[in-house]
């Protein structure tokens, strides 16, 4: 085993710390003291103005402006105006992404209204190890849709192998939740293109830490999660883009009152509003989207190539250190080594994978695990040092080394691992 | 027209306000100065303790605990927590009612869990006066089984009418979110049941102001709204209840992962989690939640009951009190004469009905109007005093009176209405 510690490394964390122009962004958030958080790509750290915000949506627009709040502060347009702030970090252009719902739910109305545009067609290809409630959305769909069939790629086949006449959408998630690899997302989508078919993105683990490029990869459709890399809180509203091309002809299932062209005519029938509002369906929860407004102000400060830049520095230095100090004690990259195929998370697995995590946890460094046997470190350059990095591989590489995680403290499961 | 003016009128408010059990629990609320808030059957008044529990949740719990929450504060089960408080409302037991997403997504949930348990039938009976976003939903699930019919009542028909051996769901407003109307729950159903069909109830404009008896009237399917009676804030999220006959073997198209038998297993196949979770999709969103749980706990201390009599004293003292005043003045009552007709609110028609509801906010009486012509004044009894009642009447009388209403400051449309 490598014994180098990382403060002989160089160059060295205080170094990268002190040259990092993202390392001010930091006081912007509220850290816990004693935590090294890595699972910023599971739920985001919190800003130190949500609080403030959050307050005075209560008192003041609740509480004094009540129903008169829907116009007086706005409300209204919310799902719109928070949407122009996260079109940016997608390639998308103003006007094009608006927020609400669930991920889940944003996925069905897309993948409904993808269908839709393709009658001829009764397919959808996707992976088999797609983030679990993207499956079940689609297994969901076919609960209505009797015909339709979906095949999914087996691991480390190219799911453009799949495409077909037959297929109507090509449904992927582009940085994988488990391993963080970068999927091609404009070969992806030119090859669905390609074989007639039509390509939608799940972009929850992509938004906030990589670029991404909607509009110039050519791509149909995206939905993506607010509470991870964009910090908009717990259960933060999902969001959603169409092409421009598309939006004006697709229909979604989940046809609610919001989306109406003219909500407040309150007629028997649905006429859909022009542009990407159809995809609201009612009425939308202000609270959490009033957070994730919030949260996103912090864009208008620094940009995604910033970050891109620190987030393949850091992941980078925690491979090599955790390399360097933990050879033999069980770990295996489970990410790409390559930094351009490698979104913000990096993951080795473990024999012992669960017990090592809370072991970890336990001593202030919150990464998190997934079955059956990983262990999954999310690095979001906007509030983690690189100092932070060098202290999270020395703790595991101390727990490794002491075999301290075969204690029968971090075994007992929780609810939410 | 009668002059009688409300302070001479027996009982006097002040004697009612001085006997009304419900008066304490006012001064949970915070009503802003110089407003009569008669649109607690649209957005709810705020309880003071609301800031505080928010405060605590994006603080402590998002910014402390930060994922760990979902554990240690228990944000996994609150969906189910605050179903268990909105249950004993609604006629549901334990364990029975589910809280998450919006009223629209919800009854979307329902309707095609409850198709699903009638492969062989194929029309949905509803009445063309239900709110619209209800109508929307089911002709955006048309767009995905295009074999579905869907009937409307024609207004004053009884739409029971319209049920046959084809029917496979009554889907009905219980009460009218127009009018005020309260149907008969157990009739409507019975009649459902006897031609085969299923019955699934929007409890939007019941829940919190008239007693509601799933179990008892033997309903099958039921969602409501979490924003309106029930004080829980812009957007609160929604609720639903399924039958405990039907529960376990009915399957739902949002299948999300959270809707899981266990979602951290990480599974590709859904495998529906037991009872009422199944009615989960995604991630919720934990602020608007927390704020509806903590508006929840007033029912502690007080009975639906209570609430019932006070209500209907409050819209009957309206009606008599307006009747009274207004005579001659334009005004004709929408709403039931006979209170056991009557949900908690009290609709009258006017000419000119958006200019006078735009001068009676103008002096903080805050209604709302509802296309073409309909004032609509909502009575929460948990906040609202008789006084409050006789001083809306007195400004009513005075804008008719006046013709004040007959101002270009109040026809200028609003957005939200």
């Amino acid at each position: 085993m490598n014994t180098l510690s990382n403060d002989q490394r160089s160059p060295s964390a205080a170094a990268l710390d002190a040259a990092d122009p993202l390392a001010p962004i930091r006081n912007a958030f509220s850290i816990p003291n004693g935590v090294i958080y890595l699972d910023g790509n599971s739920l985001g750290a919190v800003q130190k103005g949500i609080a403030e915000r959050i307050d005075r949506v209560v008192k003041e627009q609740w509480g004094e402006g009540l129903i008169r709040s829907w116009n007086d502060a706005d409300w209204y347009e919310m799902p719109m105006r928070v949407g122009d702030r996260i079109a940016p970090l997608i390639g998308a252009g103003p006007g094009e992404v608006v927020v609400g719902d669930s991920t889940s739910i944003s996925l069905f109305r897309v993948v409904a209204a993808g269908l839709g545009l393709q009658p001829d067609r009764n397919v959808i290809v996707t992976e088999g190890g797609n983030f679990p409630t993207d499956l079940y959305i689609l297994e969901g769909l076919q609960g209505l849709r009797h015909d339709l069939e979906i095949r999914q790629s087996s691991a480390g086949q190219d799911p453009a192998e799949l495409l077909d006449q037959r297929t109507a959408l090509l449904v992927l998630t582009q940085v994988d939740y488990k391993s963080g690899l970068v999927k091609d997302m404009k070969r992806l989508t030119e090859a669905a293109h390609a074989a007639g078919a039509l390509a939608v993105w799940d972009l929850s683990h992509s938004t906030g830490i990589i670029p991404v490029e909607l509009n110039a990869s050519g791509a149909d459709f995206a939905i993506g999660c607010g509470y991870k890399y964009l910090n908009g809180g717990p259960g933060a509203p999902s969001y959603t883009w169409v092409a421009p091309r598309h939006v004006n002809r697709v229909a979604q299932p989940l046809a609610g009152w919001l989306g109406h062209n003219d909500p407040f005519a309150f007629t028997p029938e649905y006429v859909p509003a022009p542009g990407i509002r159809r995809f609201i369906t009612g009425t939308q929860q202000v609270l959490s989207l009033a957070a994730l407004d919030e949260a996103m102000k912090i864009w208008e400060e620094i940009s995604i190539a910033q970050v891109r830049e620190k987030s393949i520095l850091q992941t980078s230095r925690f491979i090599e250190g955790v390399e360097a100090r933990c050879e033999g004690l069980g770990l295996a990259l489970a990410s790409p080594r390559d930094p351009a195929a490698r979104g913000g998370q990096v993951s080795f697995t473990h024999e012992r994978g669960y017990a090592v995590m809370q072991a970890l946890i336990a001593r202030g460094v919150v990464g998190d695990f997934r079955a059956p046997n990983l262990l999954r470190f999310g690095f979001s350059p906007l509030y983690l040092s690189f100092a932070e990095i060098d202290r999270a591989v020395d703790v595991l590489a101390e727990i490794l080394t002491t075999r301290s995680w075969d204690d029968p403290r971090y075994t007992e499961r929780r609810r939410v691992t």
